[in-house]
């Protein structure tokens, strides 16, 4: 597509947590930008309410005018080739024809669709942490855990948009069941809300903030908290096994990591770079590096918008 | 390389229990074979003898004289930008000169290296059971457990030819210490000494022909003996494991097995396939197919000589 710098993208990133939409420009800042919960819990219609909530705040903006393309980074699996999405933590969408509805709504611009994860990894090497590396995993470590790869320098959405699904990959064989229906899988144990749950299953409580999610746990393991430092150390064990294994299989130079979790800083990246030293042995994987996003919470924004730039997908 | 239809490739195919060498055309058949055992045990220079007499024993052939180049199918890790090997199964070559040491012998003809799984999926996509697949793992199931992957189309041997390398990717966090140092390999649960091992700790014992090799366990296991059973359903959850992964990872729609732990067949296949359907559970994987390698136990000697024609390296 031919872009002007004064054009916009218009950009969706849809997670199990919230739903957020801005416009985009050529350089990566976002000019407008909405947010809605993800009623992740309600039926199909339901969900997609909040998301049209979310263009139409959007659209009145003036500069919705500008916009010239919707890119969409959501929840996986999806289905680019068919426009579909089934994110594991929305029970409504199975199948759901995300990218109909949304181009029912946007005034006839083409839309694009790739997986979060795919999305994040966009983000990070057009602007971020990973620019520069031909090979390169991306993670986001969140309500779920996502990511995406750059392989030969370009990015790889494989044939449906899903490579690099890291998050359900098993490293416990014989490990708990996960919602995806397989077991021990990188995100049933390294997600925010299963470091929470381990912590709390542990015998750790909230401080007087009352703050029982991962964050809280991770103040309480910088605190010293020996409950909650074992939990991200299981956590980190777990991300690292699948850091290894992505590199062990493909050849990654680099592994960022974004989304909330990664938020804890060294309570996380600390036992993980341990870690990574006990599952990355071979010789070709033992140079990987894993580093934090720069992109911060607005790279699923940013990437949707640069996978249509990119022209990835 | 232009190669007429009368050349040959004199190809290397190294693992942990033969070294074997050939004189293999453009049309894949192999004209002259000779093998050694590998002296996995001993030292560097000990290995690279076995080496050259398999070397010297293709020369004795006529046909040396049309050889164009050499092609080398390794044990890996390998570095193919290097030229070395480090192959996890012979402790005498570490960051082993390989290319150079070839190249000392054969006359000026110019050498090419690949991870033995690299040279199995090379073997596969050109003439076996994943042509004309775009996105394909294969994998040797053997000695240790070796893999390559065809993405988009093209060979994906990674920077250093080791891409595909799924034997030594942790599918249990705290599963046994694997000799590559990490734990939980999938090579540490399937390869054929770990399925022998794991049948006799649990009380297997051979039958009248003494045959303690996972072979041995196939026998009893096609007699039902629930021993050997066991040993080859917890292999084949490892190696589903894996493949799951890889699909999820980097979306191939079809996995190809071969080695000789594949030769078990069903005693193999069918815990696998079942296995599959417990770990493949994202939407986009569930339609991977698992079938056994068609190249047989040359695709090795093949297959380098295919990576050399394929130009892949």
């Amino acid at each position: 597509m031919s872009f002007e710098f004064t054009d916009l993208v218009a950009a969706l990133d849809i997670g199990g947590t919230k739903i957020a939409g801005a416009l985009v420009d050529d350089t990566g800042r976002i000019h407008v930008k909405a947010q809605r919960p993800t009623p992740a819990q309600e039926d199909a219609d339901v969900v997609m309410g909040a998301v049209e909530e979310v263009l139409a705040e959007l659209r009145q903006s003036p500069l919705w005018a500008r916009a010239r393309a919707v890119g969409i980074g959501s929840a996986g699996p999806v289905d680019a080739s068919a426009g579909t999405v089934s994110p594991v933590n929305v029970l409504g969408w199975r199948g759901f024809p995300l990218v109909a509805r949304v181009g029912a709504v946007v005034d006839g611009l083409p839309v694009r669709l790739v997986g979060d994860g795919v999305a994040m990894t966009a983000a990070e090497h057009w602007q971020g942490a990973a620019r520069g590396f031909d090979n390169a995993l991306c993670l986001v470590v969140s309500t779920g855990v996502g990511g995406g790869l750059v392989l030969n320098g370009q990015l790889h959405p494989g044939p449906t948009g899903n490579a690099g699904h890291i998050g359900h990959i098993s490293v416990e064989l014989d490990g708990d069941l996960c919602p995806c229906g397989s077991r021990g899988c990188v995100e049933r144990i390294a997600s925010g809300p299963n470091i929470a749950r381990r912590a709390a299953e542990q015998g750790w409580r909230p401080g007087p903030d009352g703050d029982t999610t991962a964050a809280g746990v991770a103040a309480a393991a910088e605190a010293g908290d020996p409950v909650a430092v074992a939990s991200f150390e299981r956590a980190a064990q777990a991300l690292a096994a699948g850091i290894a294994a992505t590199a062990t299989l493909v050849e990654v130079e680099i592994a960022v990591i974004g989304g909330g979790v990664a938020g804890a800083g060294p309570v996380l990246f600390d036992p993980l770079h341990r870690a990574l030293g006990d599952y990355a042995k071979l010789s070709f994987v033992r140079g990987l590096r894993v580093v934090p996003a720069r992109m911060g919470t607005e790279a699923g924004l940013v990437g949707a918008a640069g996978a249509v730039l990119l022209g990835a997908s």
